[in-house]
């Protein structure tokens, strides 16, 4: 039998910002990527959204960033594999205060950002993230973008890992994801997210904007959850995934 | 027998900025305050930092701060008990994340600066403090200004606690420290300040600035790293409580 | 003839973060006090919104506030007088290059948040608050709470000054604002702030939450623009004021 | 008769950090470029450091960095031209800010580090550089890489511009500085660092690391104040280029 995780990112919010709907994606998802306080997030938040999640038993990880709260982490920073190393560190740990102080067990790690694409082409920068992970707890797993630099390290260094796939985004023939600045980076039509999906879980298969057929592996799909529309987009892909028999847990 | 803990702020550096001499300090010494990135201190100079007390057996403990990097934790914030609660949860994770990866055992938890004179005073900040140190690990000890709030509510809850003496600081009739806007706050002599932290430890008594005995516990002295002088006056200090056959060592 | 300034502070997004109604807002009022990368807007936010403020004629100011973004700048800070300077100086320096790269001119100061509310009791403060302003432009207005000590200060100094009002606010018998921790903080009603805003301009007086006539001034005043009832009440206020035949103009 | 500049980063204190000796390079340079609390300086640190370059009569430039505390500016971002326009402005208006507060007049704006770096490559960056600069204050003065993309698109705009060279720096064929991870990147003997230096002045020639002549530009020249060496190399250059006739003074 077929099953797949389903996680979001949350935790987003910010002093007295607001973003996402925490609450309301939590009855989507199996996984929960909480900011640690470097891209967005800060203590109350983290707190608030720890709690949340345990209420839900929903499957807590750390969503590590670069240290650009303005930028929201999506801006490519040049820091060394040292200084990728320990901000992971960090920010896992900050984390992990908050879920041990509620009785909880932390699950997983996926960077954010320009991070998680830097990672996954950079062997050296993903090496240095999967050690900081392993070194804080060799439990945790580790995801990251299907078949990428960063599933490479983690598997080598010894975490369980989680390839990741999106809904709502093409491919390329290199298997990476189409990227934003073109048009066609974007899936709207939800039947076409949920028909790229199921098809990459059930036969490890997406195709590209070139029209071919790609390995992919489907551990876990990126779930948005900002905006009405990225709610109404997951309830149904969601939906679409469980006709088709695959069982959506937590990894 | 006697015996008394010596404690040292340190990992006070923060990116290109240096500040004290940890590595001359911690000879000295038998618990380190590592600074955790809200007043001073970043994850590359807490790694460091964690790993040289490791190395040398040193116990190591959280510093938590107030999140005021340009004014070093120093300027007091009207910050709410459940904020206190969660920047403490925060940062002690975030240090426990090193301590973990290197195998290592965190051992206290020190507030700095306005945040360790804000919750001496107050009872319900120093409940939040007390309740986030629990939380995270029953096992830390808690240390706080001698015989103050924060001692009390860290008793109340069930934590251990270390009473926190000055050696360089004069004290008022009330036990507290004279401010130090006060001409007769600091102690510059090395002899005084030797006689004082001896009787301290051997009596539980203090002469407070208008010359009236008090009484104190000093489970732990606080040792200033930072300039030459400061770590002559340490050498001093922990040389002439040696020589009156009081064991120094971490609680 | 009677006439009165509407002000609302703006610019407060930060990064991806967007808090207000800024371009709604803004057919309302006659004076933007703009946010300035402290307590909250970041520098392509205040872009952004001096453009705006510029396109519709609305004469723009610094909204100035303490280094707290977590915070929103609404927290007590104990600073000192010399950083509440520097800090003013730093913050009409930074919006001010934006005014002048869109070829307009800056008009107006005035603190943010807990500063606002610290330097109207506090005189040493209003004076270090009111030197940086008179230091940068002494054509600058500084706006305060109405009959307050930066009001003092800044007239001392030589400052054209803006006595600031609120319309959902209550007062003490002191002409301070009632405390937000006090349920009879809020004037939730419409018509009741109306009533007392029209009667501060008129008559100079308002009614304290005891039931006694207090002398106030009335320049400037204070309206809200998060959320769709801000927005309401601000065009009703607006009106009513107009009818009244009093001339609602920048001062 | 020849002339040069001498400039130097100054102004990098930060809070309770000090890096740097400006008091004491003050003596030796003629413009000073002042950190604007983004890479490096806070409020305080730069009305001290404007304080002490106008006794000094020394003109006073901003050292415009990316938002990178941690990283001192050094690290490259990924920041659109949009983002380094604004950050930009922001930080000229600040520092302009305390110079207008001290009478005193802003002469020069720098980049500096990793967007000084970009900028010098980046026709695009550059541009919104010199647009931030041109459309505060089209009489300030930009400085940048000699002969590089800030200094054309400078000169395009129709800004005065400084093109900067380096004492201790080598430099590649192309007339670019050779990358710092190099091992023949710097020059550590003073009088070869004076002997290039003054050939560049006077000849408007520099030997390239592979031995080639490059045509170059010297309008000033970068001189580093921190430790004591610095000073040293800074107080022999200037002496040896004196020696030479050349004339130092603000361009």
């Amino acid at each position: 039998m077929h099953k797949v995780d389903l996680n979001c990112d949350m935790g987003e919010s910010f002093g007295a910002y607001k973003i996402g709907n925490d609450e309301e994606i939590l009855k989507f998802i199996t996984s929960a990527n909480i900011a640690c306080g470097f891209h967005a997030g800060d203590p109350s938040v983290m707190n608030r959204t720890v709690k949340l999640a345990l209420e839900r038993k929903i499957a807590i990880g750390a969503h590590v960033g670069l240290p650009d709260l303005v930028g929201f982490g999506r801006r490519v920073m040049d820091i060394s594999s040292k200084e990728a190393y320990n901000m992971t560190v960090y920010q896992i740990g900050a984390l992990y205060g908050f879920v041990k102080a509620e009785g909880g067990i932390m699950k997983h790690v996926k960077p954010h950002g320009a991070l998680y694409n830097m990672a996954a082409k950079d062997s050296a920068l993903s090496k240095a993230i999967a050690e900081a992970v392993y070194k804080v707890d060799p439990e945790l797993i580790l995801f990251g973008l299907s078949g990428s630099k960063i599933i490479e390290e983690g598997e080598k260094i010894g975490l369980r890992v989680a390839n990741e796939v999106f809904a709502d985004r093409t491919y390329t023939d290199e298997g990476t994801l189409t990227s934003r600045k073109q048009k066609n980076a974007l899936i709207k039509d939800a039947d076409k997210a949920s028909t790229q999906v199921i098809r990459m879980i059930k036969k490890c298969k997406v195709t590209s904007i070139d029209g071919n057929d790609i390995d992919i592996k489907a551990d876990t799909i990126c779930i948005h959850g900002d905006g009405t529309k990225a709610l109404e987009f997951a309830k149904k892909i969601k939906q679409d995934i469980q006709k088709q028999g695959i069982k959506i847990e937590a990894i």
